[in-house]
């Protein structure tokens, strides 16, 4: 079914102990998007500057995202600009310029209007909620990303997005910093009054941990000898995520826990290469077979 | 099958924001042998002073430990103090008293010595070395514990202990110190050409890696709503997770992976109440129930 992705389309210049690029692909929606789209058609709403090239917006075509949402207004695409430390624990931002992305202001085609999964990536909450209101109906599966700057802005915005919300995805200090608590199953708890009634926690190399109103659920992180390019890793979980969702069609416990395997199995490709240039070339092949190292890192008989 | 550990047995003070208990039965051989003995007879070699009271001894005679190797010496008992933070993230040592153990040099009771399971604890790799030495023919496991003060002081002497050694189990900073690579299965691989041939990584609440020759196994940290005290989580964790191999008695890929949730399960019950208190109580019923729980924590089908 198809997923709906509203965030940010970037070109990103990023340095690495591994290499360095400029101006390549890159911002939340675009990992997302490609990610999602190994598992199901993909809607991206997002906008782009003057500058943005063919060469990208193909990258994004020829992988079924339906790219009818991504708006050019006049102006540069949003830049950022970052370094990744020598073991890549620490990342510097050298600058982020927001350019046509300070005014974006997501319109939904009319074609957009009744997609059942929707991914609002980490934007201003009355952004996201606004999209929310421009869908026909009530989606199937709302999921958001957020981050400390809306945390700390923007909290009566944040509250009322989320309480139209199903699944937030977030990492170990945002959920300690919406909720005020630090055990973050009591913080679950808390983000469960607000809305959400499953919560996905992203710990980096530590994997992830859901928490549902019924069960918990553990992904570790996927050991790789070398990890190139951290970049986007959140957001290709995030795709791989509700990409698995949107295919499976149901959001049983068990659909759920597998999302959680493919989102990881994203993730970790994602970080092999630059940008989102593993991503361009993964296969439904290459990612079952990495879903089932998954089980093997995680399997034993009692 | 018969466990042999050598390590510290000491009176703790410990303050965390849940409250504060002072001169409680610890070190690493206590916490180890307790978790330990749920499983097999555990055999215990240490040091205590004159102040050291019958009625700890008495806690651990009632668990199967064999004191046969609790040696008394003339001082007082080593005694740790230390305070956790309101978050529990963070450590401060207050006290570090060595007293008789400053000159601890373990000496195996004829009975002791054809132990099949060994496990090192924490102390001088020459000590750790010396107890290896007194074991008559080969052991059919040796795991050792250590830490950067060795990893710095005494390099060489670790690195001889450490050819004798099947199973080192130490957390991700040891094991990047000591393999000088930041990446774990690169340093794995440097670490199983020093010996070992199964490395285990402790990550606190993050849980536990195994990387071994032939594969990798990953457990999460249980999420616990409330950690009293992590004191001894990682010892607690090392005799579980030896306790059930002993137990086993056979150590195959499969019995590895139990070995490591048990050690888990054992690491997760220890931080719940103060001091040893909780390993005091358990039983062998509430350790199958949790071991369940980390079951249903990562199981997914693909």
């Amino acid at each position: 079914m198809s997923l709906l992705v509203v965030g940010s389309v970037a070109y990103d210049a990023i340095e690495t102990p591994f290499g360095k690029v400029d101006r390549t692909l890159g911002g939340a929606a675009s990992y997302f998007a490609l990610a999602a789209s190994r598992f199901t058609p993909v809607r991206l709403v997002g906008v782009v500057g003057d500058d943005f090239e063919k060469r990208d917006e193909d990258i994004l075509r020829h992988h079924r995202i339906d790219v009818a949402g991504l708006e050019r207004a006049a102006g540069k695409t949003f830049f950022w600009a970052g370094r990744y430390s020598q073991n890549m624990n620490e990342r510097t931002t050298l600058a982020t310029e927001l350019n046509v992305f300070a005014a974006f202001n997501p319109k939904l085609p009319p074609s957009f209007t009744d997609s059942p999964y929707v991914f609002l990536a980490n934007i201003d909450p009355t952004l996201q909620h606004s999209v929310l209101k421009q869908i026909r109906g009530k989606p199937k599966l709302v999921a958001l990303d957020t981050m400390n700057y809306w945390i700390e802005r923007t909290p009566a915005e944040l509250r009322e997005t989320l309480k139209h919300t199903q699944v937030l995805m977030i990492n170990d200090d945002e959920t300690r910093q919406l909720s005020g608590e630090h055990n973050l199953l009591r913080a679950a708890k808390r983000i469960f009054s607000m809305g959400p009634k499953t919560l996905v926690i992203k710990r980096g190399e530590h994997g992830a941990l859901m928490v549902h109103d019924r069960f918990l659920f553990s992904v570790p992180g996927f050991p790789l000898e070398e990890v190139h390019d951290p970049t986007g890793a959140g957001d290709s979980f995030a795709g791989g995520f509700m990409g698995y969702l949107a295919s499976a069609g149901r959001v049983t416990d068990e659909a759920l826990r597998r999302a959680m395997v493919f989102g990881s199995v994203l993730g970790s490709f994602a970080v092999e290469k630059f940008g989102v240039e593993r991503l361009k070339t993964l296969t439904l092949r290459e990612i079952r077979a990495r879903a089932m190292k998954f089980h093997r890192l995680t399997a034993f008989e009692l």
